[in-house]
Parts: structure tokens; C-alpha cells; sequence
């Protein structure tokens, strides 16, 4: 089990809406390392663009594991989806993700699949469109299993997107895919918007789960709104999670601030309740 | 106390993400009455394009109060807010709200301030936003107060706008703009994604409070979900509390089905907390 920070690679445009830490990647990785951070995930846009044996480097240099790689930004700043009506954006978004597949195989990671999968339009029927996530998933599964990346279908609030908002409707989509690399990630930020109750979600829908996002309520670092993170973690602790834990939050007072907050609140009840299991 | 559904007059786009029931105004009014509510309040984008005894009469023949007028849409469908930069659209965000004022006075409502109040953004400092803000609620409550129309500033998630997103923001607005027709309103929805704990939060600003909108955390009809609404509405019954509940939700599966689940669920948790006091 890991600790982990959201870090924006350089090629991801600056923006106050941005949940990643920020700034050229020699300087994120130290930071988040001397506050404490056992990992990273890391939000990409172009890897082309990036040197993966440098990141690769780099991370090595201040002990941290890359533990997954988002693809929400190529939907968030390129409005590319697997379910978007027209055919071309539709490859073009597979294409990409395969480049992020590749990329985080090289780190050893996997990724996730949010936004990207895009949503419910009125050219097409609701069949449709779920028929093109599904082809789109079996896809990139099968890319995926050849390089030993696993594929994260993250739930998404309906305030962001109408399609796939409740873990329910994910595990439908990940019996559908039926592959052993297309599985399930928790968001507790979506999860509170989303289900009926998070504890008795998690418990569900553990099986299928391999990553999971931390944000307070308010989407700032845990332990700055409501969220009870104890009662949270040890659900995920009882359901037998020994998998990563990564903060995808505003970086709101600033990104240093918020880092520091999520370790001081996050590591203390992560020593309590995975105790002895704590860095397996 | 009443019990109130969100009605959009026609003069609103009919869309997915429109939180009110839609179509001719006599049938929904007929509806909503007939599903047992108590009164309705209005989302309006053109007043001038409405026939105002018309609304009145109808909502009297379902024996229905209007008891509030929403402006968010003027922002939604347009665009206007009071702290754009552009001195134009300032202008326009108020004029339209001073119609939408008149227009509520003739029906004995008051108005709420949503997403109209605009953004933090890049053109103007925090301070100046701020400023224009104040200045536009000081000029609209005593336009108000001269109608005998009520402003409710609304707190909003930071999903929606970065601007007044706790109650303890719009609390420090209420008391910067200090006059006696500009209040504060509350929606359960943006409360479980902005407070630390709701109860708590409705507690102490409970005094400002002249509004209440409700919905599920997924923002469906109350009861949908995993919102404790007994709880809520103790808590507000405790802080003496006896204005109006309105809910304000998506409209799913259908306008009908929401309207008539959301009634089912919260008339007994009323008629229990409420008690004798329930049609006061």
C-alpha cells in the first residue's frame, strides 16, 4: 500500500481546475518526496513529448513508485472521447490512450479511464453509445494485457458526465468487457456525490477494485471538509485493499499546502488502520 | 411551511440538465397541486415574455403559493452575471434581475442569487470582484425592498463557480452588503459537497436563512439516495425554521416520477417533524 500524489506532467496546461501538483517534474517528485509521499500518479497529455527514462529517472532518484497514469486531460483539454458521434475523434481518443498505455508501462503503472469515456449525446442512442465504451475498453484491454498495464474505469459524478456515475453501473460495464485487465478504481469525492452510502459501496464493489482517489468533500485535501478518512480507510482496510491510495484534490490553499495537508491528516490514520501492512 | 417543486415558465430552454418541471405552465401547475404540493417556485429567464396575471391566477386556481422566483438561468442560458468584466453584462445581469423582481412582487415571492453572481476570473483582482458584487446586492435589495421582494443569496459548489461556496462566505457577504431584504438561502446539495457537517452548519447560520432547496446527494428527488432528510430536517425545525422546502433536482427518470418520489419521501418526514406547524 502506497501513499500517493497527483502530479501533472509539463505538458499538461496549468489551470487553477487542474488536481495535480504542478511545475516542472524534477522539482514535484522532491517535494512530494521530502513531505513524505510514497508514490505518484501522474495526469498526461502528450507523452510523445515527454523522456520516459528521465521520469522513469527521476522518480527512481527520490523513491517513488508511479503507480498509475490519468487520461482525463485528453477529454479535459481535447474534448476526446471513445463514445463522441464521429468516428475520427472517437480513434483518435483510443490512439491516444494506447500512447499512455505504453507510457505507463514503461513506469510500471496502470491507468485510469474517467472522463474520457465521454457521455450520453443526443446523436446517438443510449445502446449505442454503451456499445462504444464497451468496444473501446475491450481494446484497450487487450492493448493493456500485452503490456501488463491494467485499465481503471474510474465512476464520475453526473455533474462532470451522464454516463457511468455509480459504482453499480461500472461493474455492469466491467462484466460486459469481461477481460482480466479491465477492472475498477474509487474516487470517495464521487463516491459521496454519487452513492447511496460509501462504506456499503466500497464493501460491494471491493472485489473489482485496484486503485483509489482520496478528496474531502469539498474536492480539497482529506481531513480539510467532513469526510470521515478513518471510517473510509478501514472499510477499504476490512475488504482486504492492500493497493495505493493517491489524493486527486484542488490545490487549494496552494499545491504545497495541500500536499502537506493530506500527509498530515492521511498518514496517521493509514498507520492505524493498515498498521504493520503499512508498506507492503 | 410549504412544500414546493421548481417550475420552469416556458420562456426557459427545455434541456436535460433543467432542474424544474417543464411545459405548459396550467399543467404543471395542475400536476404539482395534484401530487400534493403546496406551492411551486418559479425558474424564469424573460418575465416580460409572460403573462403575469395569467401566472397568478393559475397558480391560485391549484391553490398553489409562488413563493420564490430563481434567477440562475439568466447565467445559465445567457451568460450575465453581477462580476463579469465587462461593465455591459453587469448592467444587463441587473436589469434582467430588477424585472425578475417586479415580476416576483406582483406574486408575492422572493428571489434567489445563484450562479448570476459570477466568478472569480483573471481580468479583475479577488477584492474587485468582491466590490461589484456587494455594489450589485446593495442596488438589488433596495430595489427589493421597495417591491417587498426578499433576496436569498445562495451558496453554490465550487463544481459551479469559485465564488461564495460555504455559508460562511455568503454570511461574511450578507454582513459586508448589511440590508434588511438581502438573506441567505440554503440547498442541501451544495451543503454535502461544501460544509463540514450540514447539521452543524445549518445551525449557525440558520439565522440569515429564508429558503431552503432540497435534493439527494446525486442530486436526485430526496430519497433516491443516501441523504438522511429526517436528520436535515429536524435540524431545521430546531432552528426554528418555518419558511418554505423546495426541492430542486434533475429531473430522472422522469419529471413526473421525481416529482411524485420526492413528495413520497418527504411529506411524512415533514408532517412528523413539522407536526401541528406544518401549514403555519
Amino acid at each position: 500500500m502506497k501513499l500517493c500524489y497527483q502530479v501533472a506532467t509539463p505538458d499538461v496546461a496549468i489551470a487553477d481546475s487542474v488536481t495535480a501538483y504542478q511545475g516542472p517534474l524534477e522539482k514535484s517528485f522532491y517535494d512530494l518526496a521530502s513531505f513524505g509521499y510514497d508514490g505518484v500518479e501522474l495526469m498526461t497529455l502528450n507523452p510523445s513529448e515527454l523522456n520516459w527514462d528521465f521520469v522513469r529517472k527521476e522518480a527512481e532518484k527520490n523513491k517513488l513508485s508511479v503507480v498509475l497514469v490519468c487520461t482525463g486531460e485528453i477529454f479535459g483539454q481535447l474534448g476526446l472521447s471513445y463514445t463522441h458521434p464521429k468516428e475520427e475523434v472517437r480513434k483518435e481518443a483510443i490512439r491516444r490512450t494506447k500512447e499512455i498505455i505504453d507510457f505507463a508501462s514503461a513506469l510500471g503503472a496502470n491507468i485510469n479511464i474517467g472522463r474520457i469515456r465521454g457521455q450520453y449525446c443526443s446523436q446517438l442512442s443510449k445502446e449505442q453509445t454503451e456499445q462504444l465504451a464497451i468496444d473501446a475498453f475491450k481494446d484497450l484491454s487487450e492493448y493493456g494485457g500485452k503490456k501488463k498495464v491494467e485499465i481503471a474505469l474510474e465512476t464520475v459524478t453526473i455533474m462532470q458526465t451522464n454516463f457511468i456515475n455509480t459504482l453499480q453501473e461500472a461493474a455492469k460495464m466491467i462484466k460486459a468487457v469481461d477481460h482480466p485487465y479491465f477492472k475498477l478504481m474509487m474516487d470517495v469525492f464521487h463516491l459521496n456525490l454519487e452513492e447511496k452510502d460509501i462504506c456499503q459501496a466500497i464493501r460491494e464493489y471491493s472485489k473489482y477494485n485496484i486503485h483509489v482517489h482520496l478528496a474531502d468533500n469539498n474536492r480539497r485535501y482529506p481531513g480539510h471538509c467532513g469526510l470521515d478518512f478513518e471510517k473510509i480507510l478501514s472499510t477499504f482496510e476490512e475488504c482486504g485493499y492492500y493497493g495505493n491510495f493517491c489524493t486527486e484534490i484542488f490545490q487549494i490553499p496552494s499545491q504545497e499546502e495541500a500536499a502537506k495537508g493530506a500527509i498530515a491528516h492521511l498518514r496517521p490514520i493509514l498507520n492505524k488502520v493498515y498498521g504493520d501492512k503499512n508498506n507492503s
